[in-house]
């Protein structure tokens, strides 16, 4: 038989709570169909560029560390922002990155990342063809915006759904607690597509009043019908909720999150941009003489692995070993997907599209998901998103918190 | 058998992620002991005053039921800030509260709450003194801050500590993805009493770097200092965490969080106040050169339960039970504290003191648990705090997110 060869895998763009398990089933597939080596790239193509890379199994020895390796958040690996030249013949990057390949007998390469991980991908397999280079490339998505196109939807969102969803829940309740008019802003991440604001939609139930009102990028946003909504809302309810995205934008085209630093300097001399949360609540407090508060819930919606999604997790482990199997399979220039085959049972498999019509294009909410107000999503949005927040992890807990793998410490 | 008469509960000021725990615990005691009846005021003693009060019982019905509040997040009955005036004699806001317990049958009262409510509780018991009355007056220790005198800690402290470090733990693996010079700030809750800040340090461990330097309010924040350290640590190590509390102050007193907002307005002319964190990373951007990024912990900190203490939401439990306890006892005047009697095994016991003692004072963090550059805590703290993020609650997950309870839904 034949030698597979060596195997080599990346990591890219900003982290999911789940990027680390769609590692973890690289590696697993790549021992299972039998590949020699199995190396990892240290801060993506930028570091392999400056010779930073690893034998993978040097450090993740055992199906335990498999496990930790899977409820790790960030990217294990590092990560970085680097976007390829054109590949043109010759080019001293595309030659010292096939230089590597070929000196290390890698005969596929797998790159977790988002979309502009794609287009690293689209560009090496091009070039693998101008130079008749048998090394296959294969893209396993990530992000927690979920705007890839052609997949249902990409692994890490369903954990960060999850986390938005629970805070919301939580946050939501929080909010009833005094006896006052008041309005909590709840902002979150999505500059372009609102995916993830609209999952704090599923907190909504028999046991929490859900937001108020939800704003998504895709539709302007109308500050006088929301003081009008909220001075409204509030005759009957006094303690309102609102879920925006940070990308929200009004009619004219210009940011929310950019009125707050209209010419505002701090002490220092530094223009202060504020969040678009605090713009506004800090309006809604003028204008109404109410209580406001605004709660940007940041980095934890890619991190906070202590609330993943055991169906994502899952899910991001098959796209990993599917792009393994991909490349076993002979295919280059794709990515793997998910595919959902049925909603009821809820079922989705992986399959592969050409990588070429994925980079660089973003997936936004469907309008017929956002409702007629532009001010909520629709049932039809809950259904789609709600399974991919399904199931809990159980956490490798040392000390009262979850254990995580870092590199040379286990 | 006499009849014990009826009793009442109530919440105030901030909630906690475990502050219903106390009140399933006030609950189960009471129907334990015997009492006859089981009111709950709305809103606090506000809510009282206006004739908000309801039977508990009416809507905690089982032991399902107090399952469920155990794990519902912020304040069940509604919580109020209000002062009571200083006790004299015929007073109207007194002579309306104890007719009321007179009319209602009411034998003793519970409050759950922190510094204020034990102000509340203090002045009840003078009152009923004064006018020879009966009524048992029990404080309910709460708060995330962790600052009541006399207890060695405060039920809520714990859960929130918990939350602290899990997510710092997260955070700190995140800061490290890209291989770039970055300081990530994490600014946490507590304005006078660093404690919550402290708790960050837990996270430090085999698996994680831990923060770098962590700030408390009671010694002074030294901007040069940071600064100097900043650039010497990153001589070796790229992304640096740093954690600090909302309440940092300069040696002149003044708060950080004000110098962000020093002659600065947006654009709707408000006067912008920037958080703490925020001002340091700002003030570390511009000096260094270097990538910062502030995260606020914000609400979170106290309605988390999705990531409570075991420990915290069993001693909460106990705390409101050993209240009606005492008051069956015939005590009156006094606030229900923990006591730690060993440390190996860790052991906390329930006792009452006098709530004259506690009410408005303060506890700081003690000198020798801050090292001795004021940038991190020591051994002592990380042992005093460490049994009190123990063990994890399990969830009633109900479509992939923690069930709550709420009036009149269940």
């Amino acid at each position: 038989m034949n030698s597979l060869g060596n195997i080599i895998v990346g990591q890219s763009g900003g982290p999911t709570a789940v990027i680390n398990s769609s590692l973890a089933g690289v590696l697993s597939a790549g021992l299972k169909l039998g590949y020699d080596k199995i190396y990892a790239m240290q801060n993506g193509i930028e570091g392999l560029l400056k010779g930073n890379y690893f034998e993978l199994t040097d450090y993740i020895k055992s199906d335990s560390d498999i496990e930790l390796l899977q409820r790790t958040p960030s990217s294990y690996l590092g990560s970085c922002r680097f976007k390829l030249p054109e590949p043109v013949l010759g080019n001293e990057i595309y030659t010292a990155l096939f230089d590597f390949f070929k000196k290390e007998n890698i005969t596929a390469m797998f790159y977790i990342g988002g979309n502009d991980s794609m287009d690293t991908v689209n560009k090496l397999t091009t070039y693998a063809e101008m130079i008749d280079s048998t090394v296959k490339f294969i893209g396993v998505p990530k992000t927690i915006d979920n705007d890839l196109v052609v997949t249902d939807h990409t692994p890490g969102f369903g954990s960060a759904a999850k986390f938005v969803a629970t805070v919301t829940k939580e946050l939501v309740r929080d909010s009833l607690v005094y006896d006052l008019p008041c309005v909590t802003i709840i902002e979150i991440m999505g500059r372009d597509a609102g995916w993830l604001t609209g999952a704090s939609a599923l907190s909504k139930g028999d046991d929490c009043e859900g937001p108020d009102m939800v704003f998504l990028p895709e539709v302007p946003f109308d500050y006088e019908y929301v003081k009008n909504k909220v001075a409204e809302l509030q005759k009957t309810k006094k303690a309102l909720v609102i879920a925006l995205s940070e990308g929200i934008r009004l009619a004219d085209g210009r940011y929310v999150c950019e009125l707050g630093g209209a010419g505002a300097k701090d002490a220092f001399g530094h223009v202060m941009l504020s969040a678009a949360g605090q713009v506004v609540a800090n309006m809604l407090k003028k204008d109404l003489g109410i209580k406001t508060r605004a709660v940007e819930l940041n980095t934890l919606q890619r991190c906070a692995s202590h609330c993943a999604s055991l169906t994502d997790m899952r899910e991001a482990f098959n796209v990993g070993e599917a792009a393994v199997k991909a490349a076993y399979d002979g295919l280059t220039g794709k990515m793997v997907l998910l595919k959902r085959v049925s909603d009821i049972p809820y079922n989705c498999v992986t399959d592969t599209a050409d990588v070429k019509n994925i980079a660089n294009l973003a997936k936004e909410v469907k309008r017929s998901m956002i409702n007629e107000n532009n001010d909520h999503v629709t049932q039809e949005f809950i259904d789609y998103i709600q399974p991919l927040i399904m199931g809990e992890v159980s956490q490798f807990t040392v000390n009262g918190l979850p254990k995580h793998i870092k590199r040379g410490n286990n």
